[in-house]
């Protein structure tokens, strides 16, 4: 990936994004409620029972994703006393990396193919892997990257091509 | 996303590759040593420092990674009392997921525009965001998706299209 680096520490990282997203998605709880959320459930107790989490933790994390602003809480107008939980934008723009995860653990999971699958909805066909993509679609290998500072960025067409080190 | 729903419980979704992939990425410090490691940290020396971990839990997440074969020991042949640690090629797999987290955190996070970007290296251009994509490419939205029983996928060009039904 060359000699330029991300910054690696907390204290350096502060404007990395990575931590934050890490934390609204990575804690074990947090990441099964996001699934269950893209998968339609909205109702506490629904939560409560396809994840089979005790109720104190469910609505700890709860109330944590909402902070984030991952997901919404509307009182419901029929019974004051239950609230409908939905995907947010900004939710709903983690499912990217919630599907690579999942197309990395099949991958490299236990060999038995997982089912149901996610398909197209036009022509029920399986969704394509994610990978790494330069701007016009080339698909990009590890080896294929380098950072660069954002101010030293060329407009395209005027950057010179770099000449891949052999390690 | 349709009426089926993928297993959601940690008791049903046993052959859901997961939480696999959460356990191996999710926890934090795993999290930031495997993005050293990408960023081309090999040495136990230069993991603690760059991180700033303690050394008891830097030696335990390597020994987890090594475990769970997304990161690979090798003792160096010129000091044997050093170690090389290498992403193997399961551990690059995982770049997806890990740059998908990352343009998800740039996009919702505190608005400055995070320094050093991903380019790459043949025209030094920023990588696409990562996206959903169905067998030919074309961008799929979340409400463009639906789980298919594995048994029940036919072979492009003799499925019934679905219609959308509005929520």
């Amino acid at each position: 990936m060359g000699k330029l680096r991300e910054p690696l520490s907390e204290a350096e990282g502060l404007n990395c994004a990575l931590p934050v997203a890490l934390e609204a998605m990575g804690e074990r709880w947090s990441f099964m409620i996001l699934r269950a959320a893209f998968n339609g459930v909205h109702h506490f107790e629904e939560f409560q029972q396809v994840l089979g989490i005790a109720r104190n933790i469910l609505s700890n994390r709860l109330a944590r994703l909402v902070e984030h602003g991952v997901l919404e809480r509307q009182v419901m107008v029929c019974d004051r006393r239950k609230a409908h939980y939905a995907l947010t934008e900004k939710g709903m723009d983690l499912l990217p990396a919630m599907i690579a995860l999942r197309q990395w653990g099949e991958k490299w999971g236990d060999g038995v193919p997982s089912t149901p699958v996610l398909v197209d909805i036009h022509d029920e066909q399986p969704i394509r892997p994610l990978t790494l993509q330069a701007h016009d679609g080339r698909a990009l290998a590890y080896q294929e990257l380098c950072w660069k500072h954002r101010a030293e960025l060329q407009p395209l067409g005027s950057a010179r091509p770099l000449v891949i080190a052999a390690e």
